[in-house]
C-alpha cells in the first residue's frame, strides 16, 4: 500500500503505478479527496520497498502483509513440535534446559549435570565459547568445554546445547551437542544464522536485546530459508531504559511470549537468567514466563555458583531448579 | 562516596572535604595509588550531590545509600497491608480491580460493575476525567460519572478507584471514591502527587512509562512525605523500544514487580490492559503478572467492549474477567 | 485506512462499512485476492479508531492523515513567527535563552541576568518553582524568587521564561514572566496545557523524555485548540538506552529538530543543559543543534555555578555562554 | 569498591577480603555507621567482579576504573591519527566517507566513485556483502563488488572502505579494499573483531543500536588487543524509543560524538544516512556531527539514488554531497 503526498501530481502517480507493474503486479488505485493510495496486488517477493518508497511524491510506503511468511502461522496454522532425544519441545509440557553458563571443567560440568537431572531439567547447556564483554574476561575452554558437555549429557541421558559464537565454530560444535544456540548478540548474524541452519540440527535463536519482534522473526526467517524449521525462539531480556541504577542488566519483555507464540507456529522459551541477571529473579521470572505461555525455560544452573568464573550473579543451585520445576509444572497445568 | 580524578589535586580534594564538612557530616578519606575517594559519614539528608559533582577534580560521585527512604524495606522490614472497606491489599490474597476505561453512562457504569461483581473482582474502577493523547478523543463524564462510579461501587460493595488527572479535580474526586490513582503521565507531577497525599485516601501510583525503578520509588516518596504511606505501586509497561510493527502499545515490565517487593514495603500490582493495550495478551500477562509475585491486578473490563468509546482494543468482558481471576487465585496458591 | 483479516467474513466487513457510514463518512473499499481493504472518506474528527479496531475481523487500522492537523505544516505552511518583546522567534536569528536552574536569591539572578545580557543572550530564564526528583531537595523560591526573575528581566531588557509546575501555579507566573515553560515532565499533563494556553502568553514546551513526536506534536495541539499559537518546541533530551555507565543524563535526538521544523510550523528550541547533564557538552551540543537547524537555544548559565543549589554540573558560565552565542551565529550564517 | 549490605557479618566481610586477597591484591576497608565498604588496591584485571558480586553479604560491586583502558584518553592522552593513502584520519580536517549502499554494477560504482570525488569526498565506500533485514532482499555482488569498487578507488584515487560481514569474507575483502568496516550488527561479534583486527589495516567499528557507549568501546578493545589501535569509531544511530510513528530509522546519538572523543584517543565518525534512514535528514544531521566534534562522516551517496537496490530513501546525489561537504568544512574551520 502506497500512500502519496496531498500534492503528488498525476505524473508522480503514473510513475508509480508503472514501477509496480513493471515488477509483474497489478494495482489497486484508490483516489480519495486529498490524496491517492496505491494497493499493490500479486506476489510482493520481488519488489524493491525502499525503491518504491524513494519515488517522488511517495509520502509512504505500509506493508500489508508480514515480512516473516516462512514463520508466520497466518501461513502456517500447525504449531512445530521439535523431538530431540526423549525430550519433546513445544508439545504440552513445559521443558528446562540448565547448566552452567561456563563450562569450567569435567567435573564441574558433571556435578552440575547431575544436579540438573535429579532437579528435573530436560537438557543440558554449558558454555564452551563464551561471548564476553570484556576482552580481560575468561572466554571459554572451546573444544575441551565440549567434550565434558558431551559426556555429561550421554551419563545423564540429556540432549545438550551450547552457544556457536562465530562462523569458525560451526562444524566443530554441531559434532558435539544436540542443540545449537544463537546468542542475543548474533541474532542479526546472517552468515552465522545460515552456517548453523545447514547443520541440520535444530537452532535455539535468541532475541537481540535491541531487536522488535518483527526483526526477531525476519532473522528466524534466514534458518528456515536453508530448509531448517526446527527453531526454538528464546526471550531474554531488551536494553534497560530509564534513568538511574540498574536493578535488573536486561528487561525480560514477557510479552513477547504470547504475541510470539500467536504470529509464529514455532516454540517459545525466556531466559530468566540473563534477562535478569540476578539469582533471586530466577524463580518469580521463571513462574511468570511460564504463566505467559513460554513452552520453556533455559535457566543457568551451578554446582557451587560462588566460585563460577562468569555470571556467579544469576546461576542459582539444584534445590533452587527443581523448586522452580516444580511450580512451573503445576502453573502449566491450572492454565 | 566522592571519586577524584586520578589528577586532581591536593587542593582539590581538600577543598571537596572542606565542603561536606561545613555540611555537618564526617568524611573517610581512602587515598590509592592512583585516585583519591571520599566518603561521607553522617545524615546526607542537607547534601547537594550535584554541588559536590560539579566541583573540580571530582569524577564522579557514587551515592552508597538509596534515595527513598521512605519507602524502602530496607529501613522499614515489614510489608504495607492496606484494607479499604472489605478488601486487603497486599496480605496475601490478590486482589482485582476491574472495570471500564471510561465511564459512558449509568446503565454502562453499573451493568460492567455487576458483571465484574460476580467474576470476582474486588474494587470498581472507571474512569471519569480521561487523560487523552488527542484533544479531539473523549475526556470523560467528569463529576457526572463520578457519581455513576460511586452509586454502582455502593450497589455492588465495592470500593471504588478513579484517576485524579489534575489538581483541579483532587477534592472533588476525592468525595466520591476510595482510592485515588495517579496516571502514568503524572507520576512525575509533585503538585498532584502533594495534593492527592492530603487527601487521607490510599493512592495507587502508576509507574511512568519512561521512568527507572529508582524514579518511581522517589516519586512514592513525595506521598509519604505528606504522611500518606498507603500507596500502591502498579507497573503498566514501558515505552517500546525497537524498530519495526508495534506488537504491543506498552511493554510491561514484570521484573519489575519482584524488584519492586524487594525494595519497597509496599503493595505492588500490574496493570495487563494498558501494559499491552491489546484483549488477547490480558490474559496470558495477568496469570504471569500474579506468577512473578504481584498483589494484584488491575483490568479494564466493559458490558460491551466492542461499544467503548476509549480503549476499546484493550478491554474485555466478565465472562474471560472470570476466567483470569480463577486461574490467577489458584496460580496464587501453589506458589 | 482498516486492514481486515484474511479470513473477515462479509459479515464481519459489512459491520465496519456499516459503523463507518453510521459516522456519516463514505467507504472505498479494495477486495484484494486475499485481504479486504476499507478506506474512510470524509472528515474522521468524530469518528472513534480505537472502537473499529475492535471490531471482530479487524486485522489493524493504519491512519493515513497526520493525528495532529492543527499543528501541521502540511496544512499550514508558513512558519510561525513569536515577538516577545524586541525579540523575534523563529525569525531566521538564532535565540538564546539563559539564566540560572534554580533561582536562588536576588543578587544572584542579577548578578547572571547581567552576564547572560553581555554575552549575548536574549531572553532570561530562572526556576522558582522547581520540579525535582527527590521530595528532600531544594524546590524552588516560588512568588520571591518570580519577582526576582522579573525584576532582573526588567533592568536588562530581557523578557523572561520559567516553568509552571502546576495548575496552582499558572496564574500567579503569568504576572511576572513572558514565556510560560511547560516542563518535560508535564508534557501529557492536558489540564495544565489548557490552563497555561488560556492566559494568552507564548508557550515554550518541552518534549516528554519518553515521547515520540506524534505524542509530542498532539499534545502541542492541546495549547493550539484553546486559541493559542505562540508555541515554541523544545528538544531536551530522552531516557537513556543501554547498559552501564550513563555518561549523559538524557540522550538529546537533535534528528528531532529538523523532523519538527518540517512536521509543524512551530518554532523548534533544543536545550543541550538537560539534555546532556554535563557543562563540558553545552558547547558542542549547542553548535550540533544549531547545526541542525534549532531556530534557539535554551542554555543553564550561573554566575557562580559551582555554588548552585540545583543542577551544579550542568550549568556554565558567562565567558562560555558568550563563547558558545558567537560561533552558533557564525554557524547559522553560514547555513 | 566492594558495598557491604547493611547487615553484613564480620564473617562474610572477612570472606570478600580473603576472596580479593587470594587474586593478589590489596584492599583498603572503610567501615562505616551502617555500611563496610571495601576498596580495591592494585591491579584488577585478574579479578571476577561477578564472583565477587555474588558472594554473601556484598550489596554490589561498583567499579571505578574504567572497563576499557586500552583505547582509554585517561591512559592514552595523545590522539590516534590514521594515514590512509593520502587521507588523514582525526588530523583536524573533516574526512568524508561516501559511495553507495551496495555496489550493483561496475558502471554504478564507477560513476558514484567520479561524482564523489569531484564533491570533495576522501574515501569511497561501497557494500558488497549486505547485511539485510530480510532473506529475501539483495544481498550483495560480494567479490564481484570489492572489484569494482578497487577499481573505481585506483582510478579516482580514493582509499575504499567495505564492510566484512561474516569471518568468511575477512582475508578476501582485506585483499581489495584499504578499511574494513565492522557493522552495527557486528559489533559484539568478537570472532569477527579479532579476525579482521589481524589484518593490519585500520578497522572502522559502528556502534550497536542497543549499546552503551561503555559497551561499545569494551569491544573496541578487542581489536587494539591484537595489536591494532587503527580504529575509527562511528555513531550510526540507536534504535528509537517511544510510541507512534517512526519519524527516523534510528535515533542518531551525537552527543556520544563529544562523550567518545573524550573516553578515547580515537578519531570519531557519524553516519548520517543509517542514522535517520532520511535523505532530507542527511544535511541537517551532517552539519550537526561536525559541529558537535566528529572527526568525519559516512554517507550513503548514489548516482541514481531512484533506482537503487538498497536504502534507496536514504542515499543522497553528488549535488547534495558536494553541498554538504562545503558547509562542513566552512562549520570546523569556525570551531
Amino acid at each position: 500500500m502506497i500512500i502519496m503526498e496531498r500534492n503528488a501530481t498525476d505524473e508522480q502517480i503514473k510513475r508509480v503505478i508503472d514501477e509496480i507493474l513493471r515488477c509483474g503486479l497489478r494495482v489497486d488505485v484508490s483516489r480519495g479527496e486529498f490524496r491517492t493510495i496505491i494497493g499493490l496486488i500479486g506476489d510482493e517477493k520481488g519488489v524493491s520497498f525502499d525503491h518504491l518508497a524513494g519515488l517522488p511524491g511517495v509520502k509512504e510506503v505500509q506493508p500489508v502483509e508480514s515480512k516473516y511468511k516462512l514463520v508466520s502461522r497466518e501461513y502456517h496454522p500447525d504449531s512445530r513440535i521439535i523431538k530431540v532425544g526423549d525430550v519433546v519441545i513445544g508439545g504440552g509440557e513445559p521443558v528446562f534446559i540448565a547448566g552452567p553458563c561456563a563450562i569450567e571443567g569435567r567435573e564441574q560440568m558433571l556435578k552440575t549435570a547431575e544436579e540438573a537431572k535429579s532437579a528435573g531439567a530436560n537438557i543440558l547447556r554449558g558454555g564452551a565459547f563464551k561471548p564476553r564483554s570484556s576482552v580481560h574476561s575468561f572466554q571459554g575452554l572451546q573444544e575441551e568445554g565440549l567434550k565434558y558437555l558431551a559426556e555429561a549429557g550421554e551419563k545423564f541421558n540429556m540432549p545438550t546445547i551450547t552457544e556457536v559464537r562465530g562462523e569458525g565454530q560451526v562444524e566443530l560444535v554441531a559434532q558435539y551437542v544436540d542443540i545449537l544456540q544463537i546468542g542475543a548478540r548474533n541474532m542479526y548474524n546472517q552468515d552465522l544464522l545460515e552456517a548453523v541452519a545447514k547443520m541440520g540440527k535444530p537452532v535455539l535463536l535468541k532475541r537481540n536485546f535491541g531487536a522488535g519482534i518483527e526483526e526477531f522473526l525476519c532473522f528466524a526467517e534466514y534458518i528456515v530459508a536453508q530448509g531448517n524449521k526446527d527453531i526454538i525462539l528464546c526471550e531474554r531480556g531488551l536494553v534497560p531504559i530509564g534513568k538511574g541504577k540498574e536493578y535488573t542488566r536486561y528487561m525480560l519483555d514477557l510479552s513477547a511470549v504470547p504475541v510470539l507464540k500467536k504470529e509464529t507456529y514455532l516454540p517459545v522459551f525466556a531466559d530468566p537468567s540473563h534477562g535478569t541477571g540476578r539469582r533471586d529473579l530466577v524463580e518469580p521470572m521463571s513462574r511468570a514466563a511460564i504463566a505467559a505461555g513460554a513452552d520453556g525455560l533455559m535457566i543457568e544452573t551451578h554446582c557451587n555458583p560462588q566460585e563460577a568464573l562468569c555470571d556467579s550473579q544469576q546461576m542459582i543451585m539444584a534445590d533452587e531448579l527443581k523448586r522452580i520445576i516444580d511450580v512451573c509444572i503445576k502453573i502449566r497445568k491450572i492454565m
